[in-house]
């Protein structure tokens, strides 16, 4: 199972005027900023969520038994909102022990929010069994073709929106985003993982040579803490030779404060981690490298920039 | 004195790579946000800031006296961000009960903060003065040829950026962005002021037929509270038939959480009246009129989003 780039030239027709196209910032001569933060529900999981559903609507798998996900994070989020836009009911599945405040806003989005198990795997298994008893689609968080057509959108709208570029920096999780990207861009430029020190999954996976578990904490680990690849990010780590590097936790901190102060950018960690990576150091420049840093994610609490 | 567009075409000429070119990010079918609260320092105010300086700078008025500001605000913020840029010392003139972290935050950019008076008038009073005396640079927040010109290169922007638009909505504090704005656009788009019903500046101008002397206040103060239109502003109004809705506090602090809930954009209340005005109806869209909303300013303190 390989995700093509006609497979994200096909997305990109089918979720046009459902997402936001969201807008290029140069912030010097040589560095941009896709402003991905903007999109809907604070995400680019919109993205792959909106191609998730439509194509299974072209097909008739989008049945009045709606959606059901796995996620109390940004992928819930828009499975929700997607479900909400197309006008089908939304089963989403988070741990008994999930925060209040992510719960209540999936409500908001009119989700039904089921509690189960203790943590993220035993939810998910749940929502496949759910999906399959009641015919719901499942949508995963990253690990689906339409999901990685629908996130590598980002991609065609870079090259239509910046003047040209070297490297694409991108935050990794179970690595659906990198994979949509790298699959858009194809020759056109080289695209970078990166990822905190505290949760290295693609990292890992690439030394291992093979999908392993890996463990998975820190700050921005509600984004970026899947602790397995997906296999279509494995497939396309392989294909177009991406790479990660790797940033603290205080570099996370620190790109986070600037990219407010210095940019009036509220971010959450997982999406402040690429800005670390240019700012430390964790991914070197060469003389006049011409690189976009994409910017992915609004879901935190402003009150805690500082 | 008037600001011609050929000032506005120079203007965008000089401050070129100085300023950021802020993003246009189409929100709906017809309602276009322009984001110029990405702008350095956070607000559209080193636009006119950099246009006067280097205006000055060609003609051999920016010496080693630098220059001289009264504004605790964006417009202070601007002109010790331009100056450090430029290489020459700034002085701001603020009153002595000016909030301390206002201070401290000119005090970064390096400047000189001196504290004379207990309103902004005797701290302007101050400023004139040390400008004459010393051959320094008086930067005003609104009222110069300059200052206009400067603030009007958004309007330049939006031409290139906007694929057809009918309306700007536009705060107004003394009227610089406004009058800037309607002269780059000249008879390409009605531009519509919006100010709180609190600080309604423009709006009892126009209805006295003269300047006039005007009682501001309200959560927007700070940036939209002038007390006087500028002259060159008044004659924007005229040249242009430019009108004032008015917003309730209500609206503004409504559509400020909406702002940052909805559209991921963390704003101070003077740049989220706009917006006010679209969501309340303050400002009546006709059937298919195509709409720029300016979002134009980001100095707030995120902890009271909510
Ligand atoms: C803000 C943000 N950035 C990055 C990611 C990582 O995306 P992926 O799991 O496709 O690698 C996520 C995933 O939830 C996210 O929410
Ligand atoms: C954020 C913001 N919006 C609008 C204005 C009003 O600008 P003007 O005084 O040019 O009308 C100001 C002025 O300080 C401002 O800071």
């Amino acid at each position: 199972m390989t995700v093509t780039r006609d497979d994200v030239l096909q997305a990109a027709r089918r979720i046009q005027g459902r997402v936001r196209r969201t807008p290029a910032l140069q912030v010097s001569p040589t560095v941009t900023f896709k402003l991905e933060l903007l999109q809907h529900v604070g995400s680019f999981k919109p993205r792959g969520a909106f191609n998730r559903l439509l194509g299974a609507k072209e097909q008739g798998l989008l049945t009045g038994q709606g959606v059901i996900a796995a996620s109390g994070g940004n992928a819930g989020l828009a499975a929700a909102y997607a479900s909400r836009e197309l006008g089908v009911p939304a089963r989403i599945f988070v741990p008994v022990n999930a925060p209040a405040p992510k719960v209540a806003r999936l409500r908001t989005l009119d989700a039904d929010v089921v509690q189960v198990g203790n943590e993220y795997a035993e939810a998910y298994e749940a929502a496949v069994m759910a999906a399959e008893e009641s015919g719901a689609l499942l949508v995963h968080a990253f690990d689906q073709p339409e999901i990685v057509a629908g996130q590598g959108t980002i991609g065609l709208e870079l090259l239509d929106q910046v003047d040209g570029f070297d490297t694409v920096l991108v935050a990794v999780g179970g690595g659906g985003l990198i994979a949509g990207i790298a699959t858009a861009l194809g020759d056109s430029a080289r695209v970078v993982g990166v990822e905190p020190e505290l949760a290295p999954t693609l990292h890992r996976t690439l030394a291992a040579g093979e999908l392993v578990d890996v463990q998975v904490g820190g700050l921005a680990a509600d984004s970026l803490g899947a602790r397995r690849l997906g296999t279509l990010a494995f497939e396309a780590a392989k294909s177009y030779d991406l790479r990660s590097v790797l940033v603290p936790e205080e570099a996370i901190v620190a790109a986070r404060n600037e990219l407010w102060h210095e940019y009036h950018l509220a971010v959450e960690h997982g999406a402040a981690v690429t800005y670390a990576a240019l700012r430390t150091g964790a991914y070197q420049l060469s003389d006049g490298e011409r690189v976009v840093v994409v910017v992915c994610g609004a879901n935190t609490d402003p009150s805690t920039l500082s």
